[in-house]
């Protein structure tokens, strides 16, 4: 397994962690105070953060299952399902379909109780190598 | 203007400030390495969250335009339109409809040139008083 | 099986038929040229008055798995993967979450070749009942 | 001013009709029974067909504001906003960005009252020149 940890910026400030295997990519995230929202919930925006990461990394693994190559989102829906405010949050994505130059991915954001957080479905756009 | 900083974890975290003015909220974000993603760019879900805290201020203010009314997000979509990298970015969001339960936003990210970053459409639900 | 068609106006007009089998409905529809585009696949209109279906049928039968209660659509995503032009295409939808008001549920339109044509994310709202 | 009607099997099925004037198209449907969904109100996949095809017209016109671009729709989003039975409705859509690809577009279904029925927000791509 790889394991990617403040690679950038935002990852680095929130904290979470990509973990890949045999091709796919994982989110993982340990709730702590710095990611709760008014209501003293994971913030939405932390959770599309997280869905966002594990559709993008998923994204860039679709064309060989190996190679990281540069994406970008051109858009994505988040639903959100249940509530969680604490413990470890993991995120998992799945291509759906795709061309040349869009990726579809689906996501899931789930509790360490195998709840349900959030789902979110996004489209990519592959960006030429640079 | 009334103006909230730090007000949770997440907004302490990334750093955003709520603007509030004639029953209006607005976010603000000036961008630093810590908001960039895998492209230098800003972060979709760092933008996700910006868009997220405008339209919830906005839905939280729909009541009466004064009050903060607890709400949670329950879908947002995000339209990815261009890129930024730094400056300050502004959220700025407004209710399209919705009755005693749901409340329809829309949200738009915008930079210091005005190019639109990216637009956002969400549903939001009110709890209940607490 | 239960099967449902021309229940209502535009279910007749669009000639989909709705089959409920164990808890589930579907949504099967045989394209022919009514249902086209200005490209001459299936409209990206008529593949998400599918979808809506599949979502809705399935969003009614969640409380028991039997009854129909009434619920409308709050927000719906549709993610248009690839093109069809002709043949049967089936509709299937699974609730991934939701509680006393809201229900969250993911829909896919296959083709007969078993390709995804397009996948769904909605978000819908039970109705008092009547 | 322009108009369009039955220019493809799905609008001559539905029966809406497209009016472009000055660079901007417009669909216009008047309801009827073969409109209407198990709650006898607009069908939502009726109203998500007029905004598809709002949103796709206006992505058309985006180059020149004259010439009719093909494009496809890559994923749109529904808000359904509030209830309509009958009457005229008419849909608007205006474009948010985009590039040499990928266009966005905004869209709005609008009843005779002037009330709001759904929004949309959508992501199109530009098909070579046929």
């Amino acid at each position: 397994m790889r394991e990617i940890s403040k690679q950038t910026g935002a990852q680095a400030l929130i904290g979470y962690v990509i973990q890949i295997d045999d091709g796919h990519a994982r989110v993982v995230l340990d709730i702590d105070e710095r990611h709760l929202n008014r209501n003293d919930g994971l913030h939405g925006g932390i959770a599309a953060t997280l869905l966002d990461a594990a559709c993008g990394y998923n994204a860039s693994l679709a064309a060989d299952g190996e190679t990281l190559m540069p994406v970008t989102t051109v858009s994505m829906t988040v639903n959100y399902i249940s509530r969680v405010a604490s413990g470890r949050v993991t995120g998992t994505a799945w291509v759906t379909g795709g061309g040349r130059k869009i990726v579809f991915v689906n996501a899931e954001l789930v509790a360490e109780d195998g709840s349900v957080i959030a789902t979110a479905t996004g489209t990519f756009k592959r960006l030429s190598q640079r």
